[in-house]
């Protein structure tokens, strides 16, 4: 039974929500369709929006409600049993009511028009392999994300604040111990594979063209499951995912003709993404709980599909013949075992996003390094691009030969996603932890993906993960699924396993 | 000099004037790329998007500084004189607020949600030609529609209080009186031409490939001025413009691969409204004056492009080789002339957007008869199908073969828009009457078509009547302009003068 309050409180969050959608729609056109000089009244758009639903949610009425009812625990920390519905919503709605209030409107807005703004000129940047074009940009956004921290405040470091938006609950020093732990696990079985002999990968950097990878990568994502009625797939510089209503989530990829992974592995990347937002379940269906737990938790669905599956040897039994019928020239004399070792070629690499998985983390780490050190103060913005140079060569030994393949490659920066990154190697592993009990639920699921039947999957995941939306924490979602908080081990057991057998360690 | 509340009201206006371009990019993503079960989640963002609009415009705190302001005549009537820029602000401001004022924030919401989801049924019931499907949201939107007419109130006829909102100050009978006069003009041109040899138009009905079409409509409207760094084409199924922002307007066509007329002269239509929409001053830029004055006068624009130069001899003096360099096989042996001709066609038919320029304006009238007769009531919904059947018969001769050529090819009354159709004649009569006056002021105009330089007109068509926005009423621009106040008249010679030399009457 709902009480009136709570009747009022989900009324007031589905307007929110849909207001956020409506944001989505200006975000979605502007990295897609907007023509360049609609940027400068864009970014005004989404300013008052974003405004307007801060006002929305820092509203004096949801404080009243919200104290009106049972007091409500903010940091669900230690919990790890699933609370009912109803406290569920309060806690979420309480979290974000109280976060935002922390912020003043006139930051959110000048904030949204400067990351607006700031992403044109980073395209236009990346494009011309210009830095200094996007450095005073940049120098605002930190500026603003700065106070931004200031204002929600922390505890042990000003990057708490930050990473809070993305991964709640989770903490800096927390991070930093995992990412040690990973790092500790995957610099062994990089020398090992840098020792042994290198696989050829020279076929996946024939040509392809674009129209060919568009109808492989709508073909994958329909016998995944996307459904074309309630997405589309759009061509953007930077693959996104965006939703734009709760049947209308907008997966984006891009085409590279000289490199088959590009597209492929991005589109089932995206689809991951999507999958999840169009999962949730009827019952939350147009409330604030309709959003993913944590970007954490999103993470591990895309790479869940990108990787876990769409990387592995059964994917490609099913696929490759089918490949090599529509490339038949760049195919001919491949086998499926070179081709599955091709894809999964581990080598030092300059592009985040064509990491092979075991050197993806450390692309990761660079940036954590990097943005901690931006945001505390102790590493300027005209600094950055020596500094990433450094620390790329320091620890993949290659140097970037461009900033455009440097401290250019990502969108985050300019779009104001500082504590963003840390959340895609969580990913990884709360992705690998989850599929390691997804094994033993379907022990069939090898020779489901071997005949191109994703579906068991995905209602594996739905069920699971995507039905409940934002209603757990990722640590209460990972404890209720397999027993235990977020554990490395699962990540690097996998890994281990995998490459081991691809490099015979 | 400003006073303080002028400089609040723009302020505030600017802020209404912004979301009403955010309403607009989710209108826009509606008719061109929007998955199919978007629909439903799209009515709820725009229906609260109108609801926000409507409480901004009619908040006290604009009544308040209206009535701090001088007292603002509100029927500018019998007023040919322009008005000083604040002066013309503060009518404008004035006239929306006191309208708005007059409906609920419930009937605008309604409204809004009713007709995004009317215009998507009417997109499958007219693919399907099936009216049944339609019927009963059209019977809801026009209930809607009457109580908005009951809630504006009117003096004469609650047609008064809809064809208000598209163009202002006018009335019910003075539509009627204007035409009447043009009917009593029109059908004994169309008779004279009915008892003469037909052109022969065969050449238009050959298979002309959509990329080709595509290719020659986008280097006209380059030619003409259409920025695409401020614009895009794309495709939908009725072709509309639309401004997204003072930078972005956008246009829309439909290919027709076996019908040459469809495209192009739509293209060029909206083009017409396109750069209406981008050729407002720098002084007025996002506020509510940029927008156009009536739309009479933003059809005046669209016409003036397509007809009185698209389908002028000039035009395809210029353009004609470059068509049958992309089109030999259809164009072979076909002299300009005949083309030309052929493009001109005077026939009842059946699709009113492809109609010739003498009957078009009939199409309008049938529409208008119909609709203040659904707004009276006189005529019932399900009655419109054999009214729209019957009254064709009458006035062209011809019976349309399915309702989807018939009563369901428009997309207005789906989208709520009663009180509109009229416009599209006013503009046809504007058009003429300014044009008029522009021969006069560029002795040489036909020669620049002919040599495809349309700079000096778009400059003409610019500071006579874009730059000023709605800054004046359609009846000040057009006596400021000619001297008077529309007049048939000019429009009739037009026709008259053009179709004898065509069809040698």
């Amino acid at each position: 039974m709902m009480s009136a309050e709570i009747e009022r409180l989900t009324t007031l969050g589905k307007e929110i929500h849909t207001l956020v959608h409506t944001a989505a729609v200006l975000g979605w056109d502007q990295h897609t369709y907007m023509p360049e000089q609609g940027t400068r009244e864009r970014a005004k758009q989404i300013s008052l929006l974003e405004g307007m639903i801060h006002e929305k949610i820092t509203a004096p009425e949801i404080s009243a409600l919200l104290s009106d009812v049972e007091a409500v625990p903010e940091n669900p920390k230690g919990n790890a049993s699933l609370p009912e519905p109803d406290r569920a919503y309060l806690r979420h709605v309480h979290r974000l009511h109280h976060r935002a209030k922390k912020l003043s409107r006139d930051l959110v807005e000048k904030l949204a028009e400067e990351t607006c703004n700031g992403q044109a000129v980073w395209v236009e940047a990346r494009k011309k392999n210009d830095f200094h074009l996007f450095q005073p940009h940049l120098e605002r956004i930190l500026k603003l994300t700065r106070e931004k921290a200031d204002m929600l405040g922390y505890e042990e470091h000003p990057y708490d604040a930050l990473l809070d938006e993305f991964e709640p609950w989770v903490r800096t020093s927390q991070v930093e111990r995992v990412f040690k732990e990973v790092k500790d696990g995957l610099v062994p079985i990089i020398s090992a594979v840098a020792e042994t002999e290198q696989v050829d990968d020279s076929m996946l950097y024939r040509s392809y063209p674009k129209d060919k990878q568009e109808a492989f990568g709508r073909k994958v994502l329909e016998d995944i499951g996307y459904d074309f009625s309630r997405g589309r797939l759009d061509v953007s510089a930077h693959p996104f995912t965006i939703t734009l209503g709760a049947d209308d989530v907008r997966i984006t990829t891009r085409y590279n003709e000289g490199f088959f992974n590009t597209s492929i592995f991005g589109t089932i990347h995206e689809c991951g993404h999507g999958l999840y937002e169009l999962g949730f379940s009827d019952e939350i269906r147009g409330n604030l709980l309709a959003d993913g737990t944590s970007l954490g938790i999103h993470e591990s669905q895309s790479r869940t599909w990108e990787n876990l599956i769409g990387r592995s040897r059964p994917f490609w039994n099913h696929y490759f013949p089918e490949l090599r019928k529509l490339f038949p020239e760049n195919l001919e004399g491949v086998s499926e075992e070179a081709f599955y070792k091709a894809i999964n070629k581990v080598t030092p690499s300059l592009i985040r996003v064509e990491a092979d998985e075991v050197t993806y983390n450390l692309h990761i780490i660079l940036r954590f390094e990097l943005e901690t050190a931006l945001v505390t103060g102790s590493l300027a913005v005209e600094d950055l691009p020596g500094a990433w140079n450094d620390k790329f060569n320091e620890m993949f030994g290659i140097s970037p030969g461009s900033d455009a393949d440097g401290v250019l490659q990502d969108v985050h920066w300019s779009a104001g996603l500082m504590g963003y990154f840390p959340t895609y190697a969580l990913g990884n592993l709360y992705g690998s932890q989850f599929f390691n009990v997804l094994r033993k639920d379907i022990p069939g699921v090898d020779d489901q993906i071997r005949s191109g039947n994703f579906s068991e999957i995905l209602s594996w995941l739905q069920s699971r993960i995507h039905h409940h939306g934002s209603a757990y924490t990722a640590d209460e979602l990972c404890n209720e699924i397999t027993g235990e908080s977020l554990n490395p081990r699962y990540f690097l057991d996998y890994i281990e396993k995998k490459f081991s057998q691809i490099y015979d360690l």
